[in-house]
């Protein structure tokens, strides 16, 4: 089932980048999590390059558990600025390139959010995109009154009545309601304004927002579910899904599945696109591409090396980290992960450095090591087998892991007719390849 | 106890002017509440006249209540920029003023007000400042999942413990803390990082902020608390404080009462300034000046003019507009204030228009109507009076009235040496005279 049409790229910045020794490589700036120009050069080569959109993922909170003793301050995984500020504040300053960032839907209210995006969107011209999260971790429910994080249905379920009513609120004015008749004194048209008065289990939303219909109509929807709630929750309301497959196989299965839910909300194929994510190492040769690769392996420390062995082997710092685990003394209680990593450890016979360079160096994203033409296969492939729509791009270290890809894969990939090389429309939806919002009440007359 | 120095000034913007007929004026652009480039103009105009900051409040709903019919529909009191990202946009493309933005401790989270605003710092090299409001209405809360808004005491207890969480995240990494050593892999200093562990009644917050010591040691606080809690919150934690005085000896009151406050907190008259709000209406003569007012007082429509009496007096719809309202026909079960319209309407022998342009015009603030010279003498007279630390102008339709007060009222203050030519310092803390904040755990050392 090969097909033609172009892919669509997305790039994710998450402080320095996503390989977790990023901010010692010689070339970063290691305060760049919080320096505004910093992001706004890295946006603007984005933008030269025609990315679709830029993305911030987000978490509401910082790493508590010090394990080992010593990692978290080793760590760089603590202080960045609020996606949502950061994106306003990159608006003015750019003209094409989607701004999505994220918020969470446990602890945030959707009348907040929705005014928020609202607000980007009118300011970015048609730009801004929510990417619909419900925070999955312990420590994030900490920082908001309460001991323990909700269990999986209920937010999940939370997050699927907030997303009702934010689309709700979104749909607050029909276009043309503001007529702003300074003569007669008549600002708006009352049949075009609508009250949501939602009340359902989790809100109670009057409405209608304090913004007009949106340069795009509504802001892009993007989500990452991987669970049977988050796909249906996609499935109805989503325009754009990440997600995190290694095998083509995988990611075939996953985008046929969740392509298949559409029709039942009355949706098509092109409605909805599906961008795994993807860490690429780019060089002139693939052994260029591979030293660089191993630069960054070598510079994960053993502390947050070690934190990312903890929660599934413990604590492995007591032993001498150039030779193989001593497996049969430690690890009782081993969770099938556990088991999986002690397989593959004793397989390839990997000392505990070698091991902890594996899992802290991914990063949960698939790595492509190679020239630009190899990551242009690969990326091609994927394209072509309907795994994908396009990829989220999320470079290993900035501003160079997005500055080679720019540079050597985006015009490889360009070549090949698989990338545009200038903006189709002014608005993300119309970049994007989606079609037009139309507001529910004027879909109803 | 007249007073030498330079007094301070705010710009507060809210839609297209504080006056009620602000969008029907002939030089206005009706649709500029969510117009950026209308902003842009406006803040850049305020930093050309050393303005020490912009503020918007803000509101988390629109008025629900049509009453009489077809005047909401009449009212422009629907849709703005949300007021954080908006300045956030500002934020690179201005160099000095200070950016106040509205965030409500009733229907937010701290962590959330914490992390925003300090991003907002970071990414404005210190000019962010938080104006701390309870929200006080009703339809606010319809959009929150509650029926009926909170009681003052409730609200005012949440505030000041929301008020507490949030500088206690602000200081959860002190000046330094981030070493960021590439060589040896050591990110920050264990000992200037602080787990804030807040417990109290309304908040279980536990740290630490994912932002570091933000450009200004943490933003400004900014309050407008008239009642006796919110005079206690003030005198604690705002450095600013917004009053609406309409009498010299009143504000002068209120400014004693509040500075005297201060010692018991360890603080100094100089450590909290007060600016009472003013709506100035220049003209090139008083005659001028006033003929400016009529033409806006006449562009109020009849149906929100009637609106603006409706609470006091009830429906007076139906009657001549041209004549003395009916007294002794209608209005029972009157309120004081409803006898003191009343009266002030038989004393001056108002028609229903008169009288509704009375109450509708003012939008609660003092109107100075005059010559520049006029205005600047009862600036001065209040400023040197000690009733005031400086001014919150609030033009009554953009971008004239402030334009007005930019090209004759700044230069005349500044003549007579009340305003600054030149920004002194680089953050708003230092060109509002602040003193630098010290983190608390510093402090302690």
């Amino acid at each position: 089932m090969a097909r033609n049409g172009m892919m669509k790229l997305g790039l994710s910045i998450r402080r320095l980048g996503y390989h977790t020794a990023a901010w010692r490589h010689p070339e970063t700036r290691a305060d760049s999590a919080e320096d505004f120009g910093s992001f706004l050069v890295n946006v603007l080569a984005a933008e030269r390059a025609k990315f679709d959109l830029v993305f911030l993922a987000d978490g509401l909170a910082i790493r508590a558990k010090d394990e080992p003793p010593g990692s978290l301050a080793c760590s760089n995984e603590n202080v960045e600025l609020e996606p949502l500020t950061l994106l306003a504040a990159l608006a003015p300053l750019t003209r094409n390139i989607g701004l999505v960032a994220t918020s969470s839907t446990t602890y945030n209210e959707p009348y907040h959010v929705a005014r928020r995006y609202a607000s980007l969107d009118h300011i970015s011209g048609g730009r801004a995109g929510w990417n619909v999260v419900t925070s999955w971790s312990e420590m994030e429910a900490l920082n908001f009154n309460r001991e323990h994080h909700l269990d999986h249905a209920t937010r999940y379920d939370r997050a699927k009545e907030f997303v009702e009513v934010v689309t709700g609120l979104w749909d607050s004015w029909e276009e043309g309601a503001f007529i702003r008749d300074k003569q007669s004194g008549i600002f708006y048209d009352e049949s075009k304004r609508h009250v949501l008065n939602h009340k359902g289990r989790h809100f109670q939303v009057r409405g209608p927002l304090s913004a007009s219909r949106t340069p795009q109509g509504r802001p892009v929807i993007v989500q990452a579910g991987a669970s049977e709630q988050g796909r249906e929750i996609s499935a109805e309301s989503a325009d754009l899904v990440y997600t995190n497959e290694y095998l083509l196989s995988a990611a075939r299965d996953y985008y046929r599945d969740l392509k298949d839910r559409l029709p039942r909300y009355g949706r098509e194929d092109d409605d909805l696109k599906i961008l795994p994510g993807i860490q690429p190492i780019v060089g002139a040769t693939r052994q260029e591409a591979q030293d660089k690769f191993d630069e960054l392996q070598a510079l994960i420390h053993p502390l947050p090396g070690l934190a990312s062995l903890y929660g599934l082997l413990g604590d492995c710092s007591g032993f001498d980290l150039d030779s193989p685990l001593p497996m049969d003394a430690v690890f009782e209680n081993k969770t099938s992960n556990a088991v999986k990593t002690l397989e593959l450890a004793r397989r390839e016979n990997l000392t505990i450095r070698q091991l902890y360079q594996r899992t802290a160096g991914k990063a949960g994203i698939r790595q492509i090591i190679g020239t630009a033409a190899d990551i242009a296969d690969d990326m091609e492939q994927w394209f072509r087998d309907e795994a994908c729509d396009g990829f989220n791009i999320c470079p290993s270290h900035m501003p160079h892991g997005l500055d080679d890809f720019a540079a050597f894969v985006v015009p490889e990939l360009q070549r090949r007719g698989l990338f545009r090389t200038e903006y189709e429309g002014r608005t993300l939806r119309e970049n994007l390849g989606l079609r037009p919002h139309i507001n529910r009440y004027q879909a109803r007359r």
